[in-house]
């Protein structure tokens, strides 16, 4: 598959990368579809706000050039968007100034059973905690030692994605989305303030959902409050809306707002 | 200088090493003099500890042959040993079985002032904390964007190291060193099974205390105990000891245990 590293085809990178030694970098994961990404300018405004709160300067018109050059050449698919602080000496400390790396790799679109989207999937109660970093909070960051424990706890197919509660118990997110409920009519999200990742598809479902008119909460959620929700489901930037149908003994319903919301996910991938 | 990638010399590896994607790995940084490894079955077995906990599987008789082989090639220096998860498909699930990746990188030995072992250094009061992760807590692991943040607090070379708190408050350890004090003899050091990373120094200096009849505990650190203490020393398995003098107003002597302590990390270290 294609893969450039800082606009030129490559599959290789300095071992003393930054990215490598310390995971210092950040992510976006973007849908193609028909050369263009999906969801373009929350992509790179999430990456902006990373970059300035680790104090990566990147040159985001050249971080849009190649991203537009790698899209058209893969057509459809998903890229994978890495930057970096570039290359260090031994040592935390940063060499000023810092050059930083943009990596690009593409992979085909996930295929996931037709069912997680039209039934909905059942959660996997992971035990691995989200830790409390409010410097990390809500960057997609390189740093992703948490959700790799968490995914490897479960290997059966029939949970389609785990649950993650941070240390203190609170309900924040999936392991590779994000997480949203309904409640009376509210679509309510957790608070990403202390952990967890911001999601470009969860931004963008709240925003459609105000300009609807539905009144939209950013909170802390109870284990308490999930379980009574109207409706629960996940969201991300590559499979769009899933409804959540189950949590070990506890169903949910798949309502109306989450179809609602699942069909603007659609239109805006393309899907 | 000298570069290996699974034994053999190389300077670049895959972007799609997990290690890149997640931090998915752990590293040691080992002092080599004489071709020999110091602190070497400290450093294995924290690496094979962290593995474990990691679920990556490594073969240590295959990374100590190839650390004997770097060591001897390098004769002086410091290796950086990462392992990490191999390479994987989109996603945080890893493949089954992993290929875990051995990567060895040497640079020299940093100098550093004199002034740092024999007259002690300031710290520098960090407000980068760490986060509470007990899954995580105690390995050298990749994800390493704390120690990132912490060391682009200062600039200055008055502060030889800072100093990291946890969420909570409690003193934990430098940004690249663990933190031991001296209280009515009693050397003290931080419990790090919430966060830090276990250092195979410490590990080492309070096995050689406890060997030499001084009573050793391993338990939380309040900001008012660490300004009370009688003596306060760094370690790390590179530069060895180094005497704490200053933290912004507060001065602390150099102590007994503190030159005696410095005096087994020469020697451990060849130095």
């Amino acid at each position: 598959m294609l893969s450039w590293v800082d606009g030129l085809p490559a599959e290789l990178l300095s071992v003393k990368d930054r990215g490598l030694a310390y995971g210092d970098g950040l992510f976006e994961t973007i849908a193609i579809s028909g050369g263009e990404p999906s969801l373009l300018e929350r992509h790179l405004a999430r990456l902006s706000e990373g970059c300035a709160r680790l104090h990566i300067p990147i040159d985001l018109p050249v971080v849009r050039t190649q991203l537009a050059a790698f899209s058209q050449q893969l057509g459809e698919g998903v890229a994978k968007l890495i930057i970096t602080r570039g290359e260090g000496l031994r040592g935390y400390a940063a060499p000023q100034p810092a050059q930083p790396r943009l990596i690009l790799q593409a992979s085909a679109k996930p295929v996931y059973p037709s069912a997680y989207a039209e039934q909905g999937v059942r959660l996997f109660p992971c035990v691995t905690r989200l830790a409390e970093q409010p410097l990390l909070a809500g960057l997609k960051h390189l740093n992703r030692l948490e959700q790799v424990l968490a995914r490897s706890e479960w290997h059966d197919a029939e949970h389609a994605e785990g649950l993650m509660l941070d240390t203190s118990g609170r309900v924040i997110e999936g392991v590779y989305s994000n997480l949203l409920l309904v409640r009376a009519g509210v679509l309510i999200t957790a608070d990403l303030t202390r952990c967890g990742v911001a999601g470009v598809m969860r931004a963008e479902l709240l925003a459609r959902a105000a300009a609807l008119g539905i009144t939209c909460q950013v909170r802390d959620i109870s284990q308490a409050e999930l379980l009574a929700a109207d409706e629960v489901m996940l969201c991300n930037s590559v499979y769009g809306v899933w409804p959540v149908r189950a949590l070990l003994t506890h169903d949910w319903p798949v309502g109306p707002l989450t179809r609602k919301l699942q069909a603007i996910a659609r239109d805006l991938l393309d899907c």
